[in-house]
Formats: structure tokens, C-alpha cells, sequence
């Protein structure tokens, strides 16, 4: 070491203090540049994975860049300018704002917009003549007026679940639109020629927005409802399947099974709701393509995937009842029984499976479910009642329903307990104050009294 | 009837035919506008019923209408208008697109607008002045095609989870700016200076929008964050009472149970996750306000939640198979051990009710959880525990979690059912097509394959 900065510091021809302080700047400097070297290396592999996960995300990108550019173009071409002047803008923001991911998304944007500009573009109009009306003085008193009334009622109607749903972006084009043209009126002669401008550039803009989307890599969000629906049947099948192989096969050792994947699987199931919301109402939107017809029947998917959530509920507790099965101890119970019910059990999770994996081939080719899907459906729900009869026989179903409902509780009351752990937490960290004036006597005697009561 | 036609024809000095068709668009007429009277009713009503749900709605229709108000006299005021021209119009666009209803939402938009903004307009003149200097032939070729990069690039960044989560709108408003910006420096000359006016509109319409949703009536993401969490404690807690009062009482009937509330009010806690995530979002963004300081826990509101909603999935599953049992028959146990599970069932419920109780009563005041919700808490778990040492006593341990298990899996058969005839409904209602081809026998060869292995 010490050699090595004594050669560094005679190369470099200055003291050796000197050269022992400019090396650690160097090591610094290095180990700075490295870092961020590394940081720009995640973030890059971090983008690669996006683009990986859905290529159709870069194809996106490209597009918007596409569509703006092609729309800058109008600034390019001289007689449009002349025509349009400084309007030309708005088919520059058009495209910047209406441009979704789906067709759906953009269709709905796009009629949202021409329509909300549209009609607040005749009521301004209209407006403006009947304050012209009432004179110069009251003129601008009014046309505040109109602009306070109209703005808060179109406020309010994006409250109503419906607007909300379908139209709220069309409202806030409507009361865009109206202010603007409203306010605008005190000092542009020409009201009717901007409203016409504005609404002919927004048409453009769409118009350019709806040619990209469509005709270069289109993203249907039918499809992807459609897509979505068939992963949530395979996830469910995919947890039956890992029910069947880790816990009920002969040499299922019920190891390790919390870090097994099939016990996570279902969650995003659970979380399916929002993202199914928002493509099924933009596939509403959208004109027939590939297989989807007109008036295909989207609502159906949010039933299929309300039903879907609510399996993915049940898997939810079975799974938490499975793992702290195995936490604690796993039960020996009479081998005959136990041979018995796992049968009966395994047959109940591969009938399932093979019939949810039927259903999600079927949806993939869009075929009526084959009769092999109910077919196996039948089998499952036999296999359920015949283990329901074995059960009776075996002088345990007289219990089992009571056993059941109160594993299912004290499942409940584990969760509650780590509610009230979570809340505590929360106490800690955002430091609620302390409550001291509580009498803890009155409480141990109200939870003495739930004790006595029942 | 007949008098009476006869009578209007005279008074009305007509045929008896012709006083009939009279009287018959008469009746059209008056049942058409009754029906549209009624319809007006009705929405007036749901309007009404919105209102009432929650006033604040009211209050924010009125905000944003006296904000547009406020900024619009900016055209009336001739020293600023003169200094601003045409891009007083920036402010009245900010002011429709950045109010929210919550402080965080607007606060968040707002940042997001006025940094947006700035950021892509000096990168915009920068991109400008690289142009000039190529010359008058490469410029509009080199501008445009940095509008594609950039647009591009931003656009695909919006798809990185972060900046879809905080900082969407303002990638928005960069492309958009840095376009318009761009595309203006065709034929605009004083380039800095729209870039200068645009920037100070945009920071007078958020201005405004600030002012308008901190000082009149705000309302706090927050707030509605830590009530969402409240609320969802409540309805957690009130399955548990509902269950204790319907199911476990002496005179418990489960008479008509499908039809009682408790057992619907975990759903709405089950879909609340979208709201939460936006609400914690905009939380992030608000200053300190009321009980809640600055660097307040926000993110621990969604630990919660998280917990709650699998505390609901829970619930779920038991009330499904509550009701499923309620369907059938009723299990007839030995009375002695049907009382001793029923009492510690009925202590589980009204212990942890009383706890969640307890525990959103503590968050309603800000203070620590009191020691009764734990205490509650753990007697609770001491009844589970005790039912599961009193079912062991029983000789029912042995079974009963192989019970359990297979009661679970066999409700998530009855699921699976319902799934399976929802894709036939829909395959009913898109008709797909059906697919022959599928050899049946193979099929059942793999239905006996399954039953014979396990």
C-alpha cells in the first residue's frame, strides 16, 4: 500500500501528503460514478422489464410520438395555418389529452371532448347574445353569472355515478370550453368563428388521435377484458391444482407450504375489480373487432369476474386455515377417515381445475364450453356430496357443521387481532395521545358480564 | 264516458268524432307529460338523495364555480389582461382542470401543472435555440423530431408504477407544453416570453384554486382516509354483532338470515382498496391540517385496510357457508356440545365486536387504543382457544380439521359452479361458437383416470 503511493506520488512528481489526498478524491470520485452507474443500470433494467412485461407499452409510446408529430405537421403546412391561426393549438392538446392506451379509452376521450365542446360551445353562444341583450353594463355582470351557475351545476352532475362513469370528462370539457368561450366574449368580436375554429382543430386532433390508435398496433381494451377474465380462470385453477399436488396427494408433506406460489396466486384476483371496471366501460366504446362482435355482452365479464373475486374470498380463507393448520400441528386423525376425506378432497380440487382450465381454453377460442367443463363440474360437486354422505356415515356430520363455523370464527378473531395490532402501530407512529381518564374497572367488568351472559 | 264526450263536443262546438280524437291527444298529452314530470321527479330526487349522502358535494360544485368566477375577472382588470393577452385563457384552464374535490387532489395536480410546465418549457427553448443553430432548412425537421423523442419517452415513463402514481398529470402537461412550445417557435418569435406568460397564468390559476379549496370549506384527503378506516372498522364490527344477535343467541332463529344487512356490510370494506390508494395518494401531498402533523403515517392507513379486507374476505366465506347451511337443515348436534360451541361462538363475536368498537373509537378521537380493546381482544382469543381445548376434550379434534378443510373446499366447489354457468351465459349471450370436434369419450376417460388414481 504504502509503496503503491509512494510510485503514485513520484509519477505524479508532487509531495506524498499531496497525492495520498488527491488518490482518496479519486476513490471517491470513483465510488460516486460507480454508484450512480449502478443506480442507471437499475433503472434501465427496470425499464426493460416494463417494456418486456407488455411490449404493447412501447408500441404506445411510439404512437403518441407519432401523433403529435404528425398533427405538428398543420403548423408546417402554410394555407391551414392562415385559416386557423393560433386555434391550431388546440389539435396539439387534443391529441396530448385524449390519447389513452385502448381504442376505448381514446374513443371515449375523443367523443367526450368534440361532444362536451360542441354543446358548450352553442350555450356560450347563446349566452353571450342574451347578455348582449341586457346591455353594456350588465353584460359581463351576466356572463359571470352564467359562468358561476353553469360551472357548479356541471360540477355537481359529475356526482351522479352515471355522468361519473361515462361522461365525466366530457363535463369538464363542457365547463372548459363554456368559461372559455364565455370569458373570451369580452373582448374577441368574432365569438361564433373561434367556437368553430376550436371545435374544427379538436376534431382534427381526434381525428388524428382515433387514425394512430386504430390502425398502428391497436390495444383493444375488449381484449384485454377478455384476456383479463381468462387469467383469472387460469389463477383459480392454478390454486386447485397446488391444493391437490402440495396437500392431498399421498406424499403431500404439507412443507414449507407458506412460500408455496399457488397460496399467493388468487390475490390479484382480489384486485382484479378496479382495472375490470375501467376496460369494460371503455369496451363499451368500442366499434366491433376480431371476434367481438356489436352489443357483445360486456357487462357479463364484471358478473364472471364478481363471481371469480368471490372464489378467490373462499381460497383466501381456505389458505389461511391451511397455513396455520400446518403452524401448529397437523391432526392425526383416524387413518380410514383421513384416507377417505383426502380422496374425496383431491378429486374436489382436480375436477375443478381441469373444469376451470376447460372453461379458460373455451373463452381463449371463444367455444361454448365444452361438455367436458361441466362434465368435471359434476364430478367435483359428487365428490363433495359423496364425502358429505361419508362424512354422516361416519357420525361426525351432526358436528362438523358446528366445528366448521367455529374455525371459520376464531380464523376471524385471529384477523381482528392483528387489526388491533395494525391499529396500535398506527397509535405508535402518527402518536395518538394517551387516554388515561378510561376506567379500566368498568371495562373488566363489561367483558366479565359479555362472559356471564352467554 | 259517454255524457261526458258528449258534453265537451258541444261546449267546444265540434262532431262527436272529432271532439273523441281531441280527447284522446288530450289524455296522450297529459299521460306523455306525466311521465315526463315524473321522470324530473325522479332525477330531481337522486339528485337530491347525492346531496344529502354527502353536502360537501354541494359545497365543492360552488367552489369551483366561484373560482372560475375569481379568475375570469382577470379579463375585466385592462392592466393585467394587456400585459397577458390571449394567454389569460391559460388560467382559466388551469383552473377547470386543477380543481379537485380534496385539498391533496388539487394541491397534486396543481404541483404537478406549474413543475410540468416549467420544466418542458426551458427544455423546449433550449431544444429551440439547438435548432436555430442547424439552420433554417434541419429546424422544423430537427423540432419535430424532438417532439417525437420526447413525447415518446415521457409517455413510456408514465408506465413506470411511481410516476403513474404521483406524477402522471405532470408528464401530461410536460408533453403537452413542450409541444406546444416547440411547435410555436415556428412562427412566434418571442418565444421566452409565451413561455414566461404561460407559466405565470398557470401559477395564478392554481393560485386561485388553492386559495378557493383550502380557505372554503376544504376537505382534507386525509380526513376522508382516516374516516374510510373508521367506517371500514365499524362495518367489520358489525358483522361480528349481527352474527352474535342472529346466530349464536338462545332464541337464534336464522330465520330469513340471507336477507339481514350484517351479512352484505363486509362488501363494501372488500371493494374499498381503489379509493383508499387514491386517497393515501393525495394525503401524501397535503400540509399538516387539524390532528394531523406533518410526516402523518399515511402509508399505514393502507397496512389497515389491507388487513380489514381480509378480515371481510373472511367474513365472506363465513357467511356463505352460514347460508348455505341456513339452506339445507340445520344441524342437530348434541345439545350439550351445541351449547358450549354456541357460547364460546357468541363470546368470540361480542368480544371482538366490542374490540373493533373500541378500537375505531380510539382512531374517531386520535387517541391510543384504550387497554379494554386488547383485553377484549384477548378474551377473544381465549375463547377460541378454550372451544378448541373443549373440542379436543370432545374427541372431535381428530376430525375436525380435516372437517374444515373439506366443508371449505367443497364451498369452493358450489364457486366454481356458479363460475362455470357464468361462462355459459356469456358464451350464450356473445354466441360462441360451437366446437364438435372435442372428442367426449377421451373426456371421460379422464374423469374415471382422475377418480381411479386418487
Amino acid at each position: 500500500m504504502e509503496i503503491d503511493e509512494m510510485e503514485s506520488g513520484v509519477v505524479n512528481g508532487s509531495g506524498g501528503g499531496g497525492s495520498f489526498r488527491r488518490a482518496r478524491c479519486w476513490e471517491l470520485l470513483c465510488s460516486a460514478a460507480g454508484m450512480l452507474w449502478g443506480k442507471v443500470v437499475g433503472f434501465a433494467r427496470k425499464l426493460g422489464r416494463i417494456a418486456r412485461d407488455d411490449p404493447r407499452r412501447v408500441a404506445h409510446s411510439i404512437k403518441v410520438g407519432l401523433a403529435l408529430t404528425l398533427v405538428s405537421v398543420l403548423y408546417y403546412v402554410r394555407p391551414l395555418f392562415n385559416n386557423w391561426g393560433v386555434s391550431t393549438m388546440w389539435a396539439v392538446l387534443t391529441v396530448v389529452v385524449v390519447m389513452e392506451y385502448t381504442v376505448g379509452g381514446t374513443l371515449s376521450k375523443g367523443l367526450n371532448r368534440a361532444c362536451g365542446t360542441l354543446a358548450a360551445g352553442f350555450i356560450a353562444v347563446g349566452a353571450h347574445k342574451v347578455a348582449y341583450l341586457c346591455g353594456d353594463k350588465a353584460e359581463p355582470v351576466l356572463l359571470a353569472v352564467f359562468v358561476f351557475l353553469l360551472s357548479s351545476a356541471a360540477t355537481f352532475s359529475r356526482f351522479i355515478p352515471e355522468v361519473k362513469a361515462r361522461y365525466d370528462y366530457g363535463v369538464t370539457i363542457f365547463i372548459l370550453t363554456f368559461s372559455l368561450v364565455a370569458v373570451s366574449s369580452y373582448r374577441v368580436d368574432e365569438l361564433i368563428r373561434l367556437a368553430h375554429q376550436r371545435f374544427s382543430t379538436i376534431v382534427v386532433g381526434v381525428g388524428t388521435c382515433l387514425c394512430t390508435t386504430v390502425f398502428v398496433f391497436p390495444v383493444w381494451a375488449g381484449e384485454d377484458l377478455h384476456r383479463l377474465a381468462i387469467g383469472n380462470l387460469n389463477k383459480l385453477a392454478e390454486f386447485f391444482e397446488g391444493l391437490e399436488s402440495e396437500c392431498f396427494r399421498e406424499n403431500a408433506t404439507f412443507e414449507n407450504l407458506e412460500a408455496k406460489p399457488f397460496l399467493q396466486v388468487y390475490k390479484s384476483v382480489l384486485n382484479s375489480k378496479a382495472t375490470e371496471d375501467s376496460l369494460c366501460n371503455f369496451a363499451k366504446w368500442e366499434p366491433c373487432h376480431g371476434k367481438f362482435k356489436f352489443r357483445h355482452p360486456w357487462s357479463q365479464y364484471q358478473k364472471l369476474g364478481a363471481l371469480s373475486r368471490q372464489c378467490a374470498s373462499s381460497m383466501e380463507a381456505l389458505a389461511s386455515y391451511v397455513i396455520t393448520l400446518t403452524r401448529t400441528e397437523y391432526p392425526e386423525a383416524r387413518p380410514e377417515l383421513r384416507s377417505e376425506v383426502r380422496t374425496a378432497c383431491r378429486q374436489m380440487s382436480l375436477h375443478s381445475a381441469k373444469a376451470l382450465r376447460e372453461l379458460s381454453a373455451a373463452m381463449r377460442t371463444m367455444a361454448v364450453p365444452p361438455s367436458p367443463a361441466n362434465a368435471h363440474m359434476s364430478a367435483a360437486a359428487k365428490a363433495a356430496k359423496d364425502l358429505r354422505d361419508e362424512l354422516e356415515d361416519a357420525d361426525l356430520a351432526q358436528a362438523m357443521h358446528v366445528a366448521v363455523v367455529a374455525s371459520l370464527l376464531s380464523d376471524l378473531v385471529t384477523k381482528a387481532k392483528q387489526i388491533t395490532e395494525s391499529v396500535g402501530t398506527l397509535a405508535r407512529l402518527a402518536r395518538f395521545v394517551k387516554n388515561n381518564d378510561h376506567e379500566n374497572n368498568a371495562d373488566d367488568k363489561d367483558i366479565a358480564a359479555i362472559d356471564a351472559v352467554s
